[in-house]
């Protein structure tokens, strides 16, 4: 067998959740709430098993979803997208992505991604046989340098990966960012993976630079979105795309032989609770309030906080203490004091050691009091 | 955009259910129940919900359902398979044989695959950059001609796709078949796919021959199953994928950046409800009733049966009634007397029209019964 991914082992999530596991420390690694989701939105699923939803949904999604989710793009947004030529249920955000990108590449097109970068994204150019062409984000401050985006394009360039909030960083971009997005694809025939998870969660009163806002832009891209991150159900594995009605059909084609339809009683269940639109506009100022008590904890630390505006995470140095590599410093953390992070290398292909960790804030209070409280003996 | 899948259009399924939604007919096209599941089961996904299953499970499934599994296929096939390093959870069997060939695959490489074949086999080839080699079952009777596939093997044969109990057919493999599979690999580097989604769906006493009861093919095989076809639950969209250790290990290389996990709560539920072996070993009697209850009203009609010994369907020739295309004339089955199949045509890349029609049987005996009323008038 020629590996698709020779050399690729097993994603950091998995490896620093094991590793939690093993050692019974507080997990602020892979990114999932430890608090108990919305009980109401488990009892409208429960509601949809027992009236018998539980074949097959459509293949692109339970149409009163997608309908809800259109009229959520119209009220946040102001743009008009059409639940049924536009809209995919996906399971899940990350297959939303590997679905785009498998839907456009061909062998030996080129796919700028940022770094640092969600883990998935440079494997699954990987997969399609094509090229990750990766672009560090500044440091600090973890901005976009359009000037070296544009001197990056090449006639093989397919798409620019872009991600809002950001994961690793929950470095937000701004409006200025997409006018220099629209100046670098403009003219060209480039597409625009934008990955959204965390759409909701963005702090500081910053508003969301969705793809969305921009029907210019949304004619060449693909927006993929997590239900898991918006509602607290990492686990149920669902989320939607959406695209051009040019795009969607040749993703669609991809979808309906990879996984074909998602879960439906959940889709059931979130077309009706979505259109309580508290349940997703509370979100930012649930997640605000953890970063800024998380902060406030690791004021009285070592560590030193960098900013972030959005996502589940935010980002700590640690130069002043350590000098370790932070994969080992994340692994001695997480062995000698209890806390177990992420060390933001992993998420480089190059493995560049800023000497940075990752902390999922996404926690009940007393978890991020006994995490900081361990910290403290560092 | 280079289109991955050009000509491509909706899968069959998706047709003829909105077919059948529009014309409010009998649907006996798509392969899902419309009797109720297991309400013990959907209990137990909703207890496993309350109990706060709703975060990430690990990539390759919940560890109680993997090693359950491993239970079941040492009872049912007498073989040591290792929880950790050869089973994988999948969002569905369909999923499965997508990521499975997607691991495999390299651009040029060929895919023998049988005719008629489950619609998503050839695309998934085809997005990969592969070449699928189709070879026609035997009609009628659907059996393989093993000299046949001998002849068409090549340098580039990278995989040979089987499939049992078989959708359309209803057909099944035997201890023959799989002497003659052996035959045909041994010695060659050739990687075998079974999807063995049906595999309980088996009648009239036939043991299913599972590539899990052989070993030594086991070593070069990935075997898909759904949970979805053994518990009546389609739209739950779960199963799992069975391989060797060496196999798997690049299989999840490409799961853990596809949908990287699967549904929490139902493989919680699940790891509990398999334990109940009654739970799987009456699903062959109960549907061969179903089976065999519709054929008996068929028998009043102008179809012609076909031997089915597995899966949800059974085909019916139709030669003595009509000469329309089978895709005509299941459309006007539906739009005329209120009963929709699905053409076997569909089936066949080359479109191959033998006037055979494929009907679910897995359906509540009055929807059966008013179908064959309403196919009474034909
Ligand atoms: C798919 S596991 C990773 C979850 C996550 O988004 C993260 O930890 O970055
Ligand atoms: C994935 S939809 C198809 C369901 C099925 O197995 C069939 O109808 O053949």
């Amino acid at each position: 067998l020629t590996s698709k991914l020779p050399g690729w082992g097993t994603t950091i999530f998995s490896v620093m959740s094991a590793l939690a596991a093993e050692h019974r420390s507080v997990n602020l690694g892979q990114g999932f709430p430890d608090f108990p989701m919305n009980q109401e939105l488990i009892a409208k699923v429960n509601e949809a098993m027992y009236n018998g939803f539980n074949q097959y949904a459509p293949m692109q999604g339970y149409l009163p979803l997608r309908e809800t989710l259109a009229e959520k793009v119209k009220f946040l947004y102001g743009t008009d997208v059409d639940p049924d030529s536009q809209i995919t249920i996906t399971p899940g955000g990350t297959y939303g992505i590997y679905t785009s990108l498998t839907t456009v590449l061909q062998p030996g097109d080129e796919v700028i991604i940022f770094e640092p970068a969600y883990d998935s994204y440079v494997p699954n150019v990987l997969v399609n046989g094509a090229v990750p062409v990766m672009i560090d984000l500044q440091f600090p401050g973890y901005k976009i340098n359009w000037e070296e985006v544009r001197a990056k394009i090449t006639p093989r360039t397919r798409m620019i990966m872009i991600n809002t909030p950001h994961n690793p960083t929950g470095a937000v971009l701004s409006e200025n960012d997409i006018k220099e997005l629209r100046k670098t694809v403009e003219g060209t025939d480039i597409f625009i993976l934008s990955d959204e998870v965390y759409e909701h969660l963005i702090y500081d009163n910053i508003p969301h630079q969705s793809i969305l806002r921009y029907p210019d832009l949304l004619e060449r891209s693909f927006v993929s979105f997590s239900f898991g991150k918006l509602y607290h159900c990492t686990g149920w594995k669902l989320g939607y795309c959406i695209s051009s009605p040019a795009l969607m059909a040749e993703f669609r084609k991809v979808h309906q032989y990879n996984c074909f339809s998602c879960h439906s009683p959940s889709q059931v269940a979130l077309a009706g609770f979505l259109r309580d639109r508290d349940s997703y506009l509370q979100l930012g100022n649930f997640l605000q309030a953890k970063r800024d008590h998380f902060q406030e904890l690791m004021a009285q630390t070592r560590f030193t906080p960098m900013p972030s505006h959005g996502s589940y995470f935010q980002c700590y140095q640690y130069h002043r203490i350590s000098d370790e590599s932070d994969h080992a410093f994340a692994v001695r953390l997480t062995k000698e004091f209890g806390v177990t992070p992420v060390p933001v290398s992993a998420f480089y292909q190059n493995g560049k050691d800023h000497k940075v960790l990752r902390f999922c804030f996404a926690k009940k209070d007393e978890t991020l009091e006994k995490a900081a409280e361990l910290l403290l003996k560092v």
